[in-house]
């Protein structure tokens, strides 16, 4: 393996320039509205840079944000890590986008870096799509996007990523997905016979793809009617979004729990969402449909779905 | 103590009587809607009966739910318990109110039993509170009203289980309660000293309760104006609302985990809620005075505030 050359501080920069590049092109997307900018210190070390984009053309409401924390392990941080460990560094960058129409995606993306004290490092990350309204076609584009942006650092890791993105995008008391997944990955260190920058490369790619991706979705589906009945369900939708967030997210989870901030780790729950009892979609309409996609293990791939 | 004499099945039923008196008394305030009800059956032993009203004069969602369910304890139940148990049975009523208007208060009330094959039984319990804008006067009055219930079977009750509520109804992560409290309590057994009569006592007192301080409320706050402004922060108050119930609410957590009726536990969830980005009051503002009521600790009968 090469030496490792690239320090914490440097994954940390490009860390800040990866939110530079995404915020940039969304705002170009969106049109109407800017980011606001929100620099915060972490009473324990290190700070971030939160980028809120609110009521634009395309996104109700959005964020874009950069960490970079470090300081002593707790003692709840190592049992939820389940790693011992002296100090930590943490740098990653994170984003969710609610579209104000219905027929665009909630979509959300997170690459990170962890190291500990002594030595121990790895990336994570993943990007995912949430259609209110799935369109089988467009799902397909995005997995096989995916795909050749994982193809480039390694051919095993798309099937082995998406597979992991179906389990972790699951929410179990709805025995649904959250939508049409992507890929997860997590704590991928040495022992893939892979260097930082490698693991930084796929990173950076699938940075540069959610700008992309939803620059596509954009030009297909911004300009779409709809009513109230799409605004409902759109909002339905979004409340199930909640409930992943809150009860399974392990990066909220984590967040919330080592008291990490509040306000940035809950950015990703919706502007406007809402919670019927037992509402069941007439079994033909495109709201059923959308359902009916909302499982584990699907092939996006095969060339039905093209 | 004397010998018990209530069965599991007697308490069942009585607890069907509690969902009945209240879903009356309710749709009487309302005036407008009707609870629809839907009874269930659960697939391994028991079953429930929902009873849900929407799009009210007074209640934009409202939902008084019973069960009663029997059957193995499974592994995932026994460690959520901490007990070990063959067979369990369980039966209670909870309700939750959110009201169309933002004058009137979110309310909440839960009695339960519980009891193991070998003789193990306890009950819990509580109400509470949660106005999207806190009146002091209001407060105190629904503390002076539970005080009066919890001493009718021993004065310990409230000062104990008003403490139990502020810990319980806490958003740590928001470090904020989630309303003005109440009372709480938990696996009140024979320890106690008292008999399932005494405590189904206290049960059935706090469900008659609730009722008649919804309709005081509503009496003082169902016809005072509001616009745009009350509207925006009673959703995102119902915001708060759900992070508690998703991220730390016991009953919630235990019947997800354990494969409960989703539709039921998540009727808690409000009609419509709202997230934004580090939303601060105005200092001198209604709600910034609402956010310093929501503090643990509160002595909410001291005469400042009757």
């Amino acid at each position: 393996m090469a030496t490792e050359t690239l320090s914490q501080e440097e994954i940390g920069l490009r860390m800040m320039g990866l939110q530079d590049h995404i915020s940039a092109g969304l705002e170009n997307l969106d049109g109407k509205a800017a980011f606001s900018t929100d620099p915060w210190q972490r009473p324990g070390g290190g700070g971030g840079r939160s980028r809120i984009i609110t009521n634009g053309a395309l996104l109700e409401k959005g964020g874009v944000m950069f960490s970079a924390v470090h300081g002593p392990v707790t003692e709840r941080m190592a049992r939820m890590l389940d790693l011992p460990g002296t100090t930590f560094y943490a740098t990653g960058v994170s984003v969710v986008l609610h579209p104000l129409s219905p027929h665009m995606p909630i979509m959300h993306m997170n690459v990170r870096y962890f190291e500990l004290e002594g030595g121990t490092w790895w990336f994570g990350g993943g990007i995912d799509l949430t259609p209110h309204y799935v369109v089988p076609e467009q799902a397909a584009w995005f997995h096989h996007q995916i795909k050749a942006v994982c193809n480039k650092t390694d051919p095993a890791y798309y099937p082995r990523f998406k597979t992991w993105a179906d389990d972790y995008f699951y929410i179990k008391h709805r025995q649904e997905t959250r939508g049409i997944g992507g890929i997860f990955y997590d704590r991928l260190g040495p022992a893939e016979g892979k260097t930082k920058e490698d693991f930084w490369a796929l990173a950076e790619r699938i940075g540069h793809l959610f700008v992309d991706v939803y620059t596509h979705f954009a030009g297909l589906n911004r300009h779409l009617p709809y009513g109230q009945t799409e605004v409902n369900w759109q909002r339905l939708r979004r409340g199930r979004y909640t409930e992943f967030n809150l009860v399974y997210d392990a990066g909220t989870k984590f967040g919330l729990e080592t008291d990490g901030r509040t306000e940035s780790i809950l950015v990703s729950l919706p502007p406007l969402a809402s919670w019927e009892y037992n509402n069941i979609p007439e079994p033909t309409s495109k709201e059923a449909q959308t359902l009916g996609y909302l499982r584990k293990g699907i092939d996006w791939l095969i060339p039905a779905f093209c």
